[in-house]
């Protein structure tokens, strides 16, 4: 297999492997061993040359008439985005959200590790949340240094999120996924993924609003 | 403002919508009246001739020299994205997840209100969060009902996520925020967003990968 660097690879391909791993995932343990690329392209709901296209970009190109060896394309994938790797994560911010992904059964099977949880409220602190203790804010930077955590996830209200990011990258991390609705400024070299839970909806109503009542 | 109809407006546009509302409702709040077409883009991370282009969709131009009067152009795509309305929004599955949207304090601002949540736990109905009585998931069908919901988040377990979307479409519901990790099976017309949250790491960690250990 020829694996081009990261910066050939489209970001839009990038955002789709998941996805294909999840389907991948889920054939391998029905026992599933070949699948076609119109058939993989169906259940990922993509189109079979898109699907195809993306394969190819690190050499994977399937066999005319055999399609492609779920266990091979699987492992393939899963070194591309990491899943041999455990990546421990740091989440800042122990409301619900934050409590949703700590006891997210799926992230350790997926490549996640939840290692370690803060928040600033004193009721939070010392609670226990899917084997994790909410440790105080005010200890985020050992933490990020003790456990070498170069992802994080920031569910803090919006006013809390830049100072928390700020705080993270300067002990190293460099990839946060950001659900406070505020947009991060961060030096390059950090990627940040942006979740809006609102923003989501209003794509949502968009739709709605354009179903119901078609514009002029 | 001249409109098109929704077909016209690329997806990728609508997508951005939402961010240039948060910007521009940030921008408002803080009394300033004009932006340009530089600042705003900078604001919401996109290139300046993106975001002339995105406006030009449904006819805001700006003015050169003077840009975008701010209250017009919040009030423009406000329209178009439907947050003139308040989207009745329910809720399947009081998770974490689903609390953590229930209290979500961004939502009513933002054009939705969490009219009901409803679960399968015993243990969690007749809970109260957010407001919002936790109700018996059997009621599901008289509530999308009731209160006319078109849009509905999905925060269930993967095995329940495609029998409670078939049992929100049965009722009429038309749009679906989908948190559960399966790719939903729906009728052409409904419009479904999916967001896997180890997915949205498994991106990450893709460029963590390839950042400390680059592809041969």
């Amino acid at each position: 297999m020829s694996t081009p660097g990261n910066g050939q690879i489209p970001q839009a391909t990038i955002e789709r492997l998941p996805g294909y791993l999840r389907v991948l995932t889920d054939l391998a343990d029905e026992g599933v061993a070949r699948v076609s690329s119109n058939a993989l392209a169906e259940a990922v709901h993509v189109q079979p040359a898109l699907l195809r296209r993306d394969l190819s970009y690190f050499g994977s190109y399937g066999t005319r008439g055999v399609g492609y060896e779920v266990d091979t394309l699987m492992s393939e994938i899963g070194e591309l985005v990491g899943t041999r790797t455990t990546w421990p994560v740091v989440i800042v911010g122990a409301g619900n959200l934050g409590r949703a992904l700590a006891r997210h059964g799926g992230l350790l099977h997926r490549g996640f590790q939840v290692v370690s949880m803060v928040d600033t409220d004193e009721t939070r602190i010392g609670a226990e949340v899917g084997g994790i203790a909410v440790l105080p804010d005010a200890e985020l930077e050992e933490i990020v240094r003790r456990t070498g955590a170069r992802i994080a996830v920031l569910t803090t209200p919006a006013a809390a999120a830049q100072q928390a990011a700020d705080r993270l990258i300067a002990q190293g991390v460099t990839s946060i996924l950001n659900f406070a609705p505020i947009t991060l400024e961060v030096p390059e070299g950090v990627t940040v993924r942006a979740v809006d839970l609102a923003q989501e909806l209003q794509i949502l109503a968009f739709h709605e609003a354009h179903r119901t009542e078609p514009v002029q």
